[in-house]
């Protein structure tokens, strides 16, 4: 238990703290674009229009801007992970500790709510849109499509973390996150909603007041974001020591 | 008052009034670029069409991409502030000094007036739109929302000119700056029309011939902005010096 | 002999096995975003509607963001291929051996027939969108558009593995190559389709259940791919040593 | 008349050579993405249907992504002007000579007749589109819009060829270009076109049948990229040396 105390003990330092708030700043400034992007979209359509392909490339857009920005001003402090499904995913390659981890997923979470509480309340009489997937559509088979994007989603996050990729890594890595967020989005808006983050679907949930086919977003998300990391630790990059990947900074936070 | 001289006098010399002029082309640029694609989206619809989805698109586009490129051209001389906000963030955390601030605000307001003057004279007929909120808002809800989008603005402009980032700051921060405007402008269009930056809402007022709302523009982002300095210098990064930290460039402007 | 059995066993080590692997996973994700995409846009229109400029701007989106990735997290393993045509440039410029290259080829084909028949299982009663041309242009026409904008796609490829472009190279190539097929796709959507990808077009007519003008994705992209090859290097750059531009990482992969 | 003749000995150079070549093949591939937009919307829209903001948003980001992509893969060769405002904005700044200016100028005219040939010879019957403005703009007011659009384009394009910007120019330039361009295009997109490119709309006119208001798209450009050249040399960056800025690579093309 002194391990575990330990580990405890590092989880509470002040850099570790300056990470929860790094993510909870990061995810807060994600989830605000995002879930306030589709609402946007849904203001600017006649009453009875369905969504149609220019609002999901409204959805995308700011998916795919907001978290290049969210991954790139958090990348130094917490390693800018802005999503529980790719914190789970370090975690299963040990790149950060459990306790740690936790504390990422309450930071990660409570931002959520408080953004999408935000816009509930400012946007006066606003519905909060809730991740969800049409009739034919099978919760399975979402899920397996919300695992197949996680899982090329945290394969990036690790690629772009991984220092034997030199310079490239750490200059393009935020941009190439929210590119394939962005691009996975356009795949999937009408069928999943292409959400590939647990915390974003639980938030929108929570304050939108529907958590109908909510499993789909956390089962399908965290075992992509497992997959991701094995393969990538093991398959692909087999060769480095557990030294050499982080999913956080070089001041020592998450190691 | 040989203090205030002196900072005066500093404010005046020739790489001073070059950072000046740099703010003035930029926020000219930017102000064209996302004042002209809203009046471009109105020209080519309907007479009674509201704005739609595609619309929202195009703003937000113009705004990501000429933000970016506006902070870029203008980085190395004034610190690519295009925007008073962002100068009073900066002000805040000591990164400029309060006679040059006042500066590049009278660069900012001027370059934004001009930029929407040359619009209206050149579209012969088109409005100057300006920014405005919904009748379901309370001005207290927009002013709540402008804040904290311009949190995340001028918190990544911290971010992408802190000199620890190394490389990746230098390398993607006009990048991220614009792309978290962008992500903004998507989520808050059809709200409060997603500005972040007084001077280009007053630039708009002006030549618009409306003041509603205006105060909106500027209670909100200021207030913002200053938070974001605050959180980043004190409680995120609160280990370096006040040099660690400049909004302008290694020339020596604005220390 | 021994010379062909030599380079059979060095298309077989454990670095080759995860070249291949790695050109599986980034192909997977391109595919499975730009088909997806293809997909989202039809189920969110209209029954009888016919695809407009908003659903051409989704496609294009899909292909230049999972593009850009994908070449991105390949890069340092497989050199970022993600294309037969590429992958077919490449070898004829002696930048990977023949029995390589086919190997390359099957994990890409593989790769796309899978991520189309993920789409097609999951989004139940989704039709997998097949590349096609208009009536009233002729195979050869589309072949020669096709040809044409693979030439740029591979000669952007080819610039961006350029050792002697320096840091431009490594940080931007990814970006450039997702832009220039995205521009490309913008350009000749409603005529080709904007393919330039064998695998792609393969993948979808498989499970799509149409081979119709198949010739055309498959002609065009090759003999334009082959032609940037011999531009790039035989005169634009023509004094550059053969071990001086790679295809793939500084591994040894593939030379 | 020695120095003539030397001077257009040095224009004929292998290297010389090779840089006429890189700007034929970015100029070509830049107009036909942009161009062929422009016909893909057009394909797309119902018969009678006008020109709506999703179009816009199509042919700015072909633009954009087009132009990215188009100077980075000619940055190191021939500078990456694409564009005979650009060439003359750095011949006014005297970084390369009038003859080889000229040769510039030569390759992107041809380049950009023949993208537009090809574009209406494969796709059958479709027009080729002409820039134009509208009824009630004067001809002057469009050529003001695209004097200072290219003015911004050309100032861009001047900073990110500064060296003394070090990495960033580097990185970063070829993508801030596209962007101030992209934006620009959505600024004045139904005004005057967004054209900024001598080459493209008379390429564009030649093939397309039309030259009304063609003065409009040279007047303007030329205007603007030589006040963007003189303002960025003298007024913003007055201390340097005429060899410290230099519109082409450092093979010492064009200095």
């Amino acid at each position: 238990m002194a391990s575990l105390k330990s580990r405890l003990d590092h989880s509470i330092t002040p850099i570790a703290l300056r990470s929860y708030l790094a993510e909870f700043i990061s995810t807060f400034l994600f989830v605000f674009a995002s879930v306030g992007a589709a609402m946007s979209s849904r203001k600017m359509m006649a009453d009875a229009a369905l969504p149609d392909p220019s609002s999901l490339a409204v959805t995308a857009m700011a998916n795919a801007f907001a978290l290049s920005a969210a991954v790139y001003i958090a990348a130094n402090v917490s390693g800018g992970h802005v999503n529980p499904a790719v914190t789970f995913g370090m975690a299963v390659g040990g790149h950060i500790t459990i306790p740690m981890a936790m504390f990422y997923w309450m930071a990660q979470m409570l931002a959520s709510v408080m953004a999408c509480l935000l816009l509930k309340t400012t946007t006066v009489g606003q519905q909060i849109p809730v991740h969800a997937i049409p009739s034919e559509m099978t919760g399975f088979g979402a899920a397996v499509l919300e695992g197949v994007m996680t899982f090329g989603l945290v394969y990036t996050v690790y690629a772009s973390a991984d220092p034997r990729r030199g310079a490239m890594g750490a200059n393009m890595g935020p941009l190439a996150i929210g590119f394939i967020a962005g691009a996975n989005v356009l795949a999937s808006g009408p069928f999943t909603g292409g959400s590939m983050n647990p915390a974003c679907s639980f938030g929108a949930s929570l304050i939108g007041g529907s958590f109908k086919n909510q499993a789909v977003y956390w089962v399908g998300p965290l075992i992509g974001a497992a997959v991701a990391g094995i393969v990538y630790d093991n398959v692909v990059f087999p060769f480095q020591s557990p030294d050499s990947l982080r999913g956080v900074s070089d001041d020592g936070v998450g190691v």
